[in-house]
């Protein structure tokens, strides 16, 4: 009973519940369940919690399991596990299954060929509607969706798609061959995740075939995946702009959570010292015009709002791919402009206020000007940063919201305190 | 020919070289293409641009676009117009298309029943397999999908599910009654489209039936669908923690970006001038010991960066829905205990490194307890206060990443400026 009650539940929430339970009660769910019925369960538990099922399983029947399980997931796993566990478990599997999974296992992350899978079902020009249903009765239950059907020549390269719609619709006799639409859609293996998931976004595709530089087909990438994509490619921007290393996950302890974001935290601490042995230089000006320092937050802080507004902007630019060509120097020209704009306006409005506030226009003026200054500049920052850093393809942490913040810290009481020094005569 | 190249386009492409062209280019193109192919194309321009083209389009002419589009996109579409126009498409139109669109044109914004749409495909337990084929090859071309067949009783109350795959593989006379699975997902049609689509996301569904609360079958939502509301979501909290209305679609003039940022911009300067009066409160501390002003920017800054982070696990959390339950709370002791950690740990590491560089104990001392009691402080606002305003129905925008980060601006400097007077005696 206990067996079909569990099969009952959709495998998602087989899986919720799976991992829940203790270590004996999982052993108990391996002897109950066949490899089959285990694997649609593995295949919707989260990545970085699966290792650990597949430790305590037995050998045998964990080869089985990873046999069962859609090719890109299994391959998802392997790829997170040791070498020589990654061997014994292939060795085991049935050889045809293993050989699908060594195809896919070298692909580079975050690219086409790693969230792909080779299970896909193929025909060709020849075959008649019918033969083609035959074919989906028996290859349907294996293949990752049978909604797409890929037309491929003898030579295995895509030449056209059709989906299953189409086929429902035409009588038994027709030829593949009338019904195929040859203008059909498809990634290189080395394309970008990010790009693909752009790609079927717009297209409203459900899956889309890839293929290598001569046009064979090699795999297929299916929505489902794509949903998982870009979830994580949106959390992963949003992390960058947060200066935590992953957002996800907030059911961890506070020790975990410490960690992920002291090694940030610690870093700015040190950039913060720097800025404050910056603004030490200036202990002259601050000694005979004490009242400077009180308006060293409200610039500081319009640095980092402005500087981390432009760097939203950018970054979300650069993953829905809006630069990709001459877009970046325009991006850095209108940026330019949007900091002219809002500084002059910000500038403006701060000395009015300094000067009825303090009844001290210079002071209005100078805090103006550097309010003016900095918003021009930290706007630039916010942007021209994270372009140059993807150009020189360096790790975007160093372009992430705390950096940019606290560089524009210290580019704003630098223009404040070094315009305060120049004009101090008006000030006094 | 031109007719015929630009439909072999996919409506995607049609739609990126339409919105390109000139008006009298466009006027050729209404002329050229059926109301059902204009429909086709118009289902992939974005909401916030497709207005102008219906207003320029032949009265007649766009209702029957309208009714030829998806009734998820007409519904869309005619949300954003002015009533009255809106009205006379509809008199214009097909009375069963107006009859489905009146019926989803009143449900709330951001829910299931905003994202649905009634172009589904539903059976009954009596039909065989064979009647059901010969039923999608009439229904097919207008369903938003076939791969999905919901199975209704008498009252058109959902009771079951079955996919074309297990339509396909079955022999001619079954019964549906004997393919269904009666335990069918479905969502409310009042649901957050947020959750829809983390169910979509958990679940591998390629389209979800919606319901009123007798389970009433009233549409479905598409993945499709779901696509473009990950996006929109994460775009959502994105630019939250931003501070910038919408980070999107950067291909806009300095004056628009500008006219974005700068509402925020202007509240955050007088917050920032708020800052600064309360440290003028503390003018005669800072004219005793100047030195003090020098790590001004130190501590706002880790304030600012500590409550970011906390604020981006806040909202990622509200947004997954993580803390439906009890984990609020859990979320509020977790900050806690991480705020204690950071603030310890970056607090000896200030006092160590001020004692070293300006041979002064009790600086240091201070500058490190302040560090601690902001970051705990810090680090607790930025989760409470998101969580706060969502309790409150607030809009999130006051907890947004600008507004934190002020706020923790005012909070340690507070704390700061509070110790150092009360321990003035030690600093001088
Ligand atoms: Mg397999
Ligand atoms: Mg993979
Ligand atoms: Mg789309
Ligand atoms: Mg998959
Ligand atoms: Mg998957
Ligand atoms: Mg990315
Ligand atoms: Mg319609
Ligand atoms: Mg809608
Ligand atoms: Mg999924
Ligand atoms: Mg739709
Ligand atoms: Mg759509
Ligand atoms: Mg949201
Ligand atoms: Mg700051």
């Amino acid at each position: 009973a206990f067996r079909t009650n569990f099969l009952d539940m959709h495998p998602y929430d087989q899986a919720e519940f799976f991992i829940e339970i203790e270590p004996s009660d999982r052993m108990l769910i391996y002897s109950y369940l066949s490899p089959e019925e285990l694997a649609a369960m593995m295949e919707h538990i989260e990545l970085e919690d699966i290792q650990p099922f597949f430790v305590e399983m037995d050998l045998n029947y964990a080869s089985m399991v990873l046999g069962e399980m859609a090719t890109d997931d299994a391959v998802d796993i392997l790829n997170e596990m040791d070498k020589d566990k990654v061997v014994s478990y292939l060795t085991i599997m049935d050889e045809e299954e293993a050989d699908e999974i060594k195809d896919l296992l070298h692909y580079e992350e975050k690219t086409a060929g790693s969230i792909m899978t080779t299970e896909f079902i193929s025909v060709n020009k020849t075959q008649t509607v019918k033969e083609t249903m035959v074919q989906l009765k028996k290859e349907g239950p294996d293949a990752e969706t049978i909604y797409y059907l890929y037309v491929v020549d003898e030579e295995k390269k895509l030449v056209g798609v059709l989906s299953l719609r189409d086929l429902i619709i035409s009588d038994d006799d027709v030829k593949i061959a009338e019904l195929l639409n040859e203008n059909v859609f498809y990634v290189s293996v080395a394309e970008d995740q990010e790009e693909v998931a752009q790609i079927m976004r717009d297209y409203d595709f459900l899956a889309v075939p890839v293929v290598d530089f001569q046009k064979h087909l090699l795999g297929i990438i299916t929505v489902d995946d794509i949903l998982d994509v870009i979830d994580e490619e949106a959390s992963e921007d949003y992390s960058l702009l947060a200066g935590i290393s992953d957002v996800d996950r907030p059911d961890i302890n506070p020790l975990t959570a410490a960690k992920k974001r002291l090694p940030w935290l610690i870093i700015l601490l040190f950039l913060g010292l720097l800025t404050a042995s910056l603004i030490g230089q200036f202990e002259e000006t601050l000694s005979k015009v004490t009242i400077l320092s009180i308006f060293i937050p409200l610039i500081a802080g319009m640095a980092g709002n402005t500087g981390t507004q432009a760097l939203a902007v950018a970054v979300r630019g650069l993953a829905t791919g809006e630069y990709e060509t001459d877009g970046k120097f325009k991006l850095i020209l209108r940026e330019a402009g949007t900091g002219l704009i809002t500084g002059t306006v910000c500038g403006l409005i701060i000395t009015i206020v300094i000067f009825l506030w303090q009844q001290n226009l210079y002071l209005g003026i100078l805090v103006g000007l550097s309010i003016m200054a900095t918003l021009i500049i930290a706007t630039l920052a916010g942007s021209l940063i994270p372009l140059l850093m993807h150009r020189m393809n360096i790790d975007p942490a160093v372009a992430s919201g705390p950096f940019i913040t606290t560089i524009n810290d210290i580019i704003s009481v630098l223009i404040y305190f070094g315009l305060a020094t120049t004009f101090m005569g008006l000030l006094l």
